[in-house]
């Protein structure tokens, strides 16, 4: 008690951890049950279910103890066998990051890359496919949060699909904020967490495996069991009569259980226009108060988080201190690679609504301000936010 | 809300899941910060050093976010070289368990076992370690919960200590709840979670490192890193400065800092005698219930956890599901080689206070007599249980 | 921080304010909403539709926002019209405090008293009100709280309605813990909160009020308006197009409105059952404990409420103190003639469980066994209460 | 669950009842306590002297469990005797309202009035009583909400003591946001309540009451005694030694002792200036939105709340509904004479940052423009918000 605290902020508007909605907070401060008792089981089972009911998928899903980055490792532990050539999709510096999962696996790892401000393409990647047809796995990176842009699923999961070959897509903070669905994208085994656009505290993953990935892992005796690392241990988890491999954050699974009620009485297509109206509205301020988008083209950034060129000269730390200072806003700072050229906006479960958008390009560009960048115009930053959020009533 | 909901429990006297404090319920409902966040770096680096003072260390913990089969997994895995051999005791299922993750990173697994109700001794540590000087390390479960018994671990950590090895210590159960500490007990890597004594719900481990460890780890060029499995990576994470591994379970770290101001502020002896005192009273009333103890001397048996013998010919589950069934108490079945032999009274945190004694004596003798075992005297239980308590005033 | 803070007691198991159930606690945290904002003009029309429910009325209620005294004395001062004379019934210490507020409202108040261990019969208000026909109103405290019994309201009601009477029923501590409703027992004004049995902290009434009553008060120049002691400002307040007279408490609200989706989705019989084998579980203990009740009857003593008897010579404070010393426990002490006499163990909400009379006995007989009260057997007290709870499975 | 319900707003932007801090929120879920248990009686006692502390006072506090219309309501019962003359003073509808009250007490009530968009002057109130020396109390609201102003406390007390009479302060939703304490301003009886400044839920009213106050209402024999109305039953209950009258509100407590410590830890002067930051902020914006203020003039603008005036033609429940669907942002209508003519904005408690007047701002200007309202400019409105925080960054 001796330092004076840090005040909490007052607006979270990052790309992860990201604000929870308040009946999650509710959630988490349920009593905690024993695992095994009766009453945990079948919560265990119902939340289950509606996983699998929020992912609209013909069978019952994984969740993970622990946040995704778990998950992304147990699955390329688990699926990629010693033997395999894996092709890697890089868009940016998660998808990279895959890479070296990919390789303490994989016999090969091809890369597939563009810049960091594009996207890939499914021609490309079926391009890549036919020149080395011993590809066993794909991995994609939905979307690349550092760089906030979407790559296209639906048309790359064809196209590996079409190829014969499995696919691996972390959709960690796509996932529950756009129309990205396992089966649709023929994942195999789909990657994505509660602690992005569900609105919940990071502490789980969410994983889709279908029934090919589930042969695959079976059958490699390197994949992980009895261990942290295992998708395989949990696989039938999900039924009240089965053991937990071990214990299950139970107040994470309180606050999943709470997520998914307010995500499936809203109703996922609600959800997912309300994340892109932020987005739209987020974009359309930022460029009229002078700043440029990330993303090489407008349709290609993510309706979850909003990246932001940083004007030269100014400081990533200096400009995100000043923000939080003035304003009460926090937001992510870039990655890696993209690190110290970009601020992102995150527009995830209960700040992808419009009305945030006002906050954050308001404190953005009053931020460039006080760091007296020119020709920074809050007003018309914010009339073109409204006029966005007017125009899509 | 088609299925009627099976009713929480009334009473949760486990071993883990455990009954968690109400401030820590409170604690888990703060809003969820950005990990980056000023004030949750700042929070991250006062939880580190309110558990540097719980441990009563010289230096910084680790805190790992996952449950602590995680800290131990990550343990083997990163202090066992390829050509170590292993000394696992085993006193029960989990130091059992451990020799398989050991057997996984070492040379060779020397095992040294004692029934399931009994406890090593100092004594047959120091010969194993005569008999082969090329032990590089040790590894101890000092509360072997799914037996309720409590190894010497000061004595063992001297003699193993005398012969220069190092030691690791599952703490997991019984730090918090009695006078356990990694440095008293010459521990080089000290496992523990708060989701036992400390009256969290499960999702972190806290882990002590001496530096012979980490110089161990670090010289191991096996040691995961870039991993959920490391515990390199998050060497200086507790510093406000260094940036997270991955992002850390924000809502349990919450948890966590509630219960260790209650933990710090109540005073860790005070605590720990309230863990005894619960444990004594419930001894007392187990045995004057007409019941025997699953230890096979009482003074081996664990503050934490009240193992009770189940009587020839009676199910567990049927057992568990009467009491619960009847009056709303949980308690814990078994474990592997100790499943349907006994069952478990927890003493951890919130319910280590003797009045829950009455409530758990009450329950198991009033189950067991339901189930129309003979000899079974409820009063005579519960009054030797307030006997217990008023000796103890 | 200086003052070493007393910790809270491990049980409440009292007569008012009583342990809140968790979800009621999870209630409680929901955001502060605007009274006029439509989500909570919607909520506080929904939470009346759901008192009705509860009170199985077929008119609306009217929620007044203070403890249940305002009610009493709002019902006191709004159908007592100056010239009226009022029957008070009184078998008790809150019963005859009623007399007080009729009396400065009245031109007479006429009482009819039973010692305050019994309770009156329906054929002595008959009687009452044949010699003075001039009687415009009956007053009926139906579970007086401070002696735990309970008058048979169906019978009073029913001839006070044969009289042709107004009947004003305090059933506060009753209402939610045992069968009784406001129509089937005639009563005009019925004024109950949700801070017994239904669980809930003190700080709102809930009034069912007859199209009688109406009509008197609306006809009574000196029934308050423009007050908080008023009944009529709320008459139209539970419709969402309704202003409200003054703000509402919209968080007691908030944990009404989880309190009643509990008691409802429970099914008011089953937790009406709960109340009552928890009493008889109780009055079972303490019996053989050596205890004797206070009521003259067991058929008269509340399932809501279990008055003990004070052996001679044993100061309540002191017992009270060394209950919650010892145990943790805490129980309510007697009022006013009742004060020094008697114990109160609540049954009410969460604490109406039957194990929990496993506690309040072993507690009470051990606390008086502690102070040397000789003939006190706490086994024989507990073995009766296993044997009660078990008897009723 | 068969109507879809009202979403939660977004930002809840009212002068009461208003958004509560997440710590309040937590408060309110802490367990529910007999209110004789010792931890209750110490917490009662100390939430009273933290009380006095934010006071700043010489004496006692009396907490009413209510909110404040009980306590301005009890004020005129228990202070104003039969024969008294009092000086109402009247700057809107709050003021106004009061007279009701004191009419029904007093032998005559004399009023002094200003348009509902000016305040009193010392002089004026001087000048009043010179010309009426029969005068024995005066009334005065502080902060009349319903038209955002503030009237000259500070003066108005110094003339009224000097005149030698006893002062009423209606300071409910002006304490704990600006500088206005008690005995600075010579209040005799000062009423303020924890759900406005303090972000607390409505339910509870906080009194000062000087010795000269307390003297003239033991003996006014008609002041309330044993009623819901009275303020001397409470006179000692802040001892942890002496009775409650009845029941206090033990949530409401828990939420007000959490706000006491948000409040002292931050500091009281620290608080109001970001109160005032804040509306300066707001009053700027909407002013270069090209709107207006209420206030006759900006210096007696409320730092609390700013009142818009709506322009011609607009209907004040369209607005407010078109606010909060497009942006989810709640304000508050006007009150009686001041309904349909102006829109409120508070700065209270979580929401007195200055960043909240961007969105309010920009939502209210965006709604009028919503409804063609010509000349509006929400890009001016919010530059010139950002411009006036920046300035007193």
């Amino acid at each position: 008690m001796s330092k004076k605290p840090i005040p909490d902020p007052i607006f979270t508007l990052t790309t992860g951890p990201v604000d929870a909605y308040p009946a999650v907070l509710r959630g988490l401060s349920r009593p905690v049950l024993y695992d095994y008792d009766p009453a945990f089981l079948a919560q265990y089972e119902a939340v289950n279910e509606k996983v699998q009911r929020a992912f609209r998928s013909s069978t019952p899903p994984v969740i993970l103890h622990g946040e995704p980055v778990l998950a992304l490792e147990a699955a390329a532990a688990s699926l990629i066998a010693k033997g395999d050539v894996i092709l890697n999709l890089v868009s940016g510096v998660y998808g990279k990051g895959f890479g070296y999962w990919a390789a303490r696996y994989a016999k090969e790892v091809v890369e597939l890359a563009v810049p960091y401000n594009e996207v890939l393409t499914a021609d490309a990647v079926a391009e890549a496919l036919r020149k080395r047809p011993d590809i066993a796995v794909v991995a994609l990176c939905h979307h690349d949060t550092p760089s906030g842009t979407i790559n296209p699923a639906k048309e790359i999961g064809a196209a590996v699909h079409a190829a014969g070959k499995l696919l691996i897509v972390d959709a960690v903070s796509s996932f529950g904020g756009m129309d990205v669905l396992p089966e649709p994208i023929h994942a195999d085994i789909f990657v994505t967490g509660p602690n992005k656009c569900l609105g919940c505290p990071p502490g789980l993953s969410l994983l889709h495996v279908s029934e090919a990935a589930w042969e695959k892992m079976e059958a490699n005796p390197d994949a992980p069991r009895a261990s942290i690392l295992s998708i395989l241990d949990w696989r039938r988890a999900h039924e009240a009569t089965q053991p937990f491999p071990f214990t299950p954050s139970v107040s994470e699974i309180n606050a999943l259980d709470a997520a998914l009620d307010l995500y499936l009485c809203e109703g996922d297509e609600a959800v997912w226009q309300r994340h892109a109206r932020t987005a739209a509205a987020c974009r359309a301020g930022i460029k009229a108060a002078g700043l440029s988008l990330w993303a090489a083209r407008e349709e290609i950034a993510s309706p979850t988080c909003t990246a932001v060129r940083i004007p030269e000269g100014i400081d990533e730390l200096a400009l995100r201190t000043i923000i939080r200072d003035r304003y009460g806003v926090v937001v992510s700072s870039g990655r890696a690679e993209t690190l110290g050229k970009l601020i992102r906006i995150g527009h995830m479960g209960p700040t992808a609504r419009p009305v945030y958008s006002l906050v954050s390009v308001a404190a953005v560009a009053g931020g460039l301000q006080a760091l007296e960048v020119k020709g920074i115009d809050v007003g018309a930053g914010v009339s073109a936010v409204m006029k966005s959020i007017d125009s899509t009533v």
